[in-house]
């Protein structure tokens, strides 16, 4: 058995277990690791890594559509959750309290943030008064608490980092524009950064945030057939502006609640880029959000740390001028072969080989990670190769994501065929819904399966479970 | 009295009560905001910008010099602090504790992170195994929770933003370049992109930070005469590896502790910008870290939006393009003057004016923030211009805080004298030390003044205070 082997192998295959092959590529990749608390993890400079670059992605969108970044405190007194009461209820099982702050018991429990639409609507009546300070449009970066039962790197932390958009309007119709705007911003986000289809729509009341009027996500279907909510995006109305009493004098000098959205993506897209593009032999990050593009791996023959370090390292600069986030292994206690194969667990997308035969040729090889294709290139060629693979893969990724969703999107007309289709195969299946909650209640219990996002209103088919007449064309899947 | 002075007597003058002045113009200039929870504050957009900019500056700066960003839990379990006394009894009286997890009371009561010394030496326990693992050079940007009893915005709030290294390394000598080489890093940033000139030197066993071997700082003096502790850098030694079990099999086999550093700086220096920069006018940002650097202001006479305002768009444009951090006042409500002096609070470096009869002219006005020197620019001049008041600037407000600092060090020898400058114009004092703490103690139980900065070992003078023979020369001041 050879090295490489060796290193795969201890991997469990993706197609034999799939959640423990989850772990396993995170642990060996090293994004993450078991903190000693339960449910919590740390991000590793690795995975951390594939986050700032998700971060800066995505935070350059969200100011492009006006928003600024503001910090508001990790603390929400007891009181302020407790006057939005389906909120609390919403959130209450999952706070973590603090009671005492230093040897002092405090007078009021404070929750660490769930989510921070309380704190964020005091504040907003403190700072809202005409509605020319309206719209207000903030971003914030933070971590949140949630304490989870069942909890998964990634997916379901008790503690994660998000990001969490906040809004004031005027109207109702501009704080939906609002709600739809990056929601779309979102799709447009997963998609072109992530290389990962995804379908968008509406929840349904049992899968609306609490204490929203409407909640739209973005919804992927990761290689296992089971969905991931990438995204949401809250139309609050004026939810919290009446508990919170956020009012503005209108145009008309009139006393007006502001309308209000919310949304959020967080560090789960780290997880779904794992889910969605991994294989047998690790991870597979897109470029556009790989920590390192470009990994370099001299050819350790001969005196290659003289003959072949030089020119890697020459190489290495010429491509990191060009803006690559590119690496070289030049570690000596490893083969060729172990590099290879740690770097393709660790999901980089070209490799870069280079020997002493490539530097009298003038060459280097190249060899892509999705679908591991080799190509000798010339020195003078490397800059513009590079950048026409990495785009060319990133384009691939999203193309077979595309093709794996609609090849995996089954449209189900009878309640005996979905229950084989959720039993088996599963995916997502397009069918219609009557919009009683009954029988939305009734299909998870038979099959695990939730509406994931409502499409459209439909008055056309007959609803997968009661038969009756249908409300909408919903897409159903079994989510993590 | 007209508009403008109306904005500006709003402010008390710095001259005639420095620590209102201060918190009027956090308000003032929607840097900040006070939270409903006692000691916490909210983060406006406006001061947060000027921290993302600081962030950005400071972590390329980080990822320079070899280090990666990573995230580890917000919480902290109990007995990991424990293992540490020393450690524990210098934070315990700050922590805040979560004891309960939605409706469960937890089994071990966690602290929110007051810093992460324990939960990231008990991470690199299980990373670190040989001598090749090393060295481990990770940074984590976070929010850190101290129940403080005193609190004033970004100087000292109970939750505050920050960075934190932490490293690991095979030797001690290693460990100890690499806690001043970060020292030395932090000096060099607050002195060209804050543009406050300082001072660094070693904390005395008192101030040193609990847990570590050696603590260093960078000390600037604020414009009341006070100092700041802007960062620090400490040598960790085998303290925390002793306690964390982090060893390493060295070149010879052997098993040897880690040698450790951290080291970090946090949203305090908002603040410093704040005192350091600040007039009767408000806020002065440096040219490098201001949120917005040019604020373009329409001459709103006769028919302005139609005849001015297309020009400013295109001057917007065209900075924009250079790289310029620059936004337009296109207010109808406010008057050209009440403009002026809302943004001279806000600190931009600098105004351009442009009214009909500057495009007339093909010109427009540039006005410096910290000197208000004003100069016609043509059109064509306005790019290259901008960028030499701005790099003037930015020059210019480093040299005044030198000078500042010189003219407000003193050098004292005897302790009536010391005494009497700490009384009255207070600033630093240069003397000598003979090492014992009770001098030190004395000293400050006197005139409040502490030991900021060990400059270096001197067996040349007397003690200030006992007048016996010298051990250290270092620097005195009453200090934030």
């Amino acid at each position: 058995m050879d090295e490489k082997n060796r290193y795969v192998q201890k991997i469990t295959p993706k197609s034999s277990d799939f959640s423990r092959w989850y772990v396993e590529v995170i642990r060996k990749a090293e994004l993450a690791d078991y903190a000693p608390m339960k449910g919590m993890m740390v991000i590793r400079p690795y995975g951390y890594a594939a986050w700032e670059n998700i971060k800066d992605l995505m935070d350059k969108r969200i100011k492009e559509t006006g928003h600024k970044n503001a910090y508001f405190p990790l603390f929400i007194p007891e009181s302020f959750l407790k006057k939005e009461t389906e909120h609390l209820e919403g959130f209450s099982p999952e706070v973590a309290w603090v009671t005492h702050g230093g040897e002092e018991e405090l007078e009021e429990r404070l929750a660490v943030r769930p989510t921070s639409e309380a704190i964020i609507g005091h504040m907003f009546s403190k700072w809202i008064s005409s509605y020319r300070d309206l719209p207000v449009l903030i971003n914030q970066w933070a971590n949140i608490v949630r304490w989870e039962k069942g909890t998964r790197p990634f997916l379901r932390t008790s503690e994660f980092l998000w990001q969490e958009g906040h809004t004031a309007h005027e109207t109702s119709q501009e704080a939906e524009e609002e709600t739809l705007k990056m929601l779309s911003v979102y799709k447009e986000f997963v998609e072109s950064e992530l290389a990962i289809s995804v379908i968008s729509g509406k929840k349904t009341d049992r899968e609306k945030f609490a204490g929203a009027s409407a909640t739209y996500s973005v919804e992927a279907l990761m290689s296992d057939n089971k969905a991931l909510q990438m995204g949401t995006s809250h139309f609050l109305g004026q939810h919290f502006s009446r508990v919170f009493d956020i009012k503005f004098e209108d145009r008309n000098q009139k006393l007006q609640y502001v309308w209000q959205t919310s949304w959020g993506v967080s560090t789960r897209m780290v997880g779904a880029l794992i889910m969605a593009h991994g294989d047998d032999s690790g991870l597979c990050f897109p470029p556009r959000v790989a920590p390192v593009q470009v990994i370099i791996i001299p050819i350790s023959i001969g005196d290659w740390k003289q003959a072949v370090m030089p020119v890697a390292e020459q190489i290495k600069k010429g491509l990191k001028q060009k803006g690559f986030r590119v690496e070289i292994d030049s570690r000596e206690q490893f083969t060729p072969g172990w590099k290879f194969s740690e770097w393709e667990m660790k999901g980089v997308p070209l490799r870069l080989e280079i020997g002493p035969r490539d530097i009298k040729n003038n060459n280097a090889v190249l060899v892509r990670r999705d679908n591991r294709k080799k190509q000798v290139v010339s020195r003078e060629e490397l800059d513009n190769k590079v950048r026409e693979i990495l785009d060319d893969m990133q384009k691939d990724m999203l193309d077979r994501s595309l093709k794996f969703r609609e090849d995996n999107t089954h449209e189900v007309l009878n309640y005996q065929e979905f229950k084989s289709v959720m039993g088996s195969e599963m995916g997502f299946i397009r069918t219609y819904w009557c919009g009683n909650p009954e029988c939305e209640l009734n299909i998870k219990e038979d099959t695990k399966a939730t509406i994931r996002a409502i499409i459209s209103e439909e008055k056309e088919g007959k609803c997968i479970y009661c038969g009756k007449n249908a409300g909408y064309l919903v897409v159903f899947a079994k989510a993590y």
